[in-house]
């Protein structure tokens, strides 16, 4: 995969404190995120503080629009502002290097392993 | 800054579960990190089970590899393979579209916000 080029969405959230079906949401955003096309990977962290960084990886800048515009993301995005986050950023990136540690056995570093 | 162009890079990771000095060597890590030149922000999360992201800010891939190469940082990612990480991947991306929410009141977002 590496040189290809392939899409970063960098999104990082401070949470407001209640739930509000949160956790399910989530869980079922990576859920229908997993079945789009183009989709390669996601990797997620949240510090106890709420302070969270999630980025997912896009074979496309094509694939990441259609998954804006999914009425699904759209909807869960609303509640977001409305409950969920005080604050958040979205940030797109092109990547154009990447390795990994401990190296995988058949090539330098691969989004497909943390899948 | 939007639309300027810049770079991140994307450092996920799983901890060990041994302290052996993490804490200080990753506070003073960003400390040096933020004197670089080119340096424009970092942002940080870690789950309580260790699987953490940290993406850091810089103007351009030059000073990406200055900062790869400064020794301190050599230094601690030698220790990092040695006590701090079972595993990492590092990835390299440039940005091409940034916005926040809420939004900033003189643009549409800006790293410099979250330093």
């Amino acid at each position: 995969m590496s040189g290809d080029g392939y899409y970063a969405v960098i999104f990082s959230s401070q949470r407001t404190a209640e739930d509000n079906g949160y956790e399910d949401m989530a869980a079922r955003m990576v859920e229908i995120a997993a079945a789009q096309p183009g989709f390669l990977g996601i990797e997620s962290a949240r510090d106890p503080g709420g302070a969270g960084i999630t980025v997912s990886y896009w074979r496309s800048l094509d694939d990441i629009t259609r998954w804006r515009d999914h009425s699904n993301h759209r909807d869960a995005r609303r509640r977001g502002k409305q409950y969920w986050y005080d604050s958040f950023s979205v940030r797109i990136a092109q990547v154009i290097d990447e390795r990994s540690w401990p190296p995988a056995p058949n090539e330098s570093g691969s989004v497909q392993e943390m899948r």
